[in-house]
């Protein structure tokens, strides 16, 4: 399995940006993981940006939002250790992915009904997965 | 209207820390915030300690955790605007928030139906209730 985080613009918040790299290490000792970082610009070329990466990108792809189906961690990790091959994220920029780059994902996932910033929903992300992880490889969450 | 945020332990993450640090100031531009953290312990004297504060702590107490009640970020922001005198919002520690703790409460809320660190828990409280005071308000969210 191969993780991918497909985000928009570099994560600015140096707090948010320091935490994302502490579970990106962790993730990386369970599984590969690739960042695909796309240059911000208005929200339509952001998402016109993502429809044209999805177009090339192999294996499933996640979309985050918060109308998306929502699980509980156990749930999120039973689906990510059901996936083989290659698993994309998808986030959108500051005003969120519009309908045409959710209609070329495969499912639309949602961390929580509330709207949080991407950057904030990036680490939201990271944590989950790396949470997953431990779940299913039965190994204490390192908080 | 004034919050109280009742927790246990303070934060050790350097990140997290700052990051409701940024967020508690942000808060205090638009309501007064208390803090109240008390000492960890077993899950048992953590949820005790719990339950003697909100014997003693005025209005209303909302408890953070996955079972709860789960709102979108509006319907979060026009609770809290309904809300006059005293509001806080208690968070477990490691182990969450047992029944009786929860029993003591006038509600329980849900952040997301996944489990994050309780320090990751206050976090997300804290950027949803900055956000709540910017939509009602109409103030563009400070990112």
């Amino acid at each position: 399995m191969k993780i991918k985080i497909i985000s928009v613009g570099k994560i600015k918040d140096k707090g948010i940006f320091q935490l994302c790299s502490k579970y990106k290490d962790r993730i990386k000792r369970f599984t590969k993981l690739e960042e695909v970082v796309l240059k911000s610009g208005s929200n339509y070329s952001e998402n016109e940006k993502i429809v044209n990466h999805l177009k090339h990108s192999k294996g499933l792809h996640f979309a985050l939002s918060e109308d998306g189906n929502s699980f509980n961690s156990n749930d999120f990790a039973n689906k990510l250790s059901s996936i083989f091959g290659q698993l994309s994220f998808v986030i959108g920029g500051a005003e969120g992915l519009n309908e045409e780059a959710k209609a070329n994902c495969d499912e639309i996932i949602s961390l929580s009904s509330m709207t949080f910033t991407h950057e904030m929903a990036q680490l939201f992300l990271l944590e989950q997965v790396y949470r997953a992880f431990t779940i299913k490889q039965n190994i204490k969450y390192h908080k």
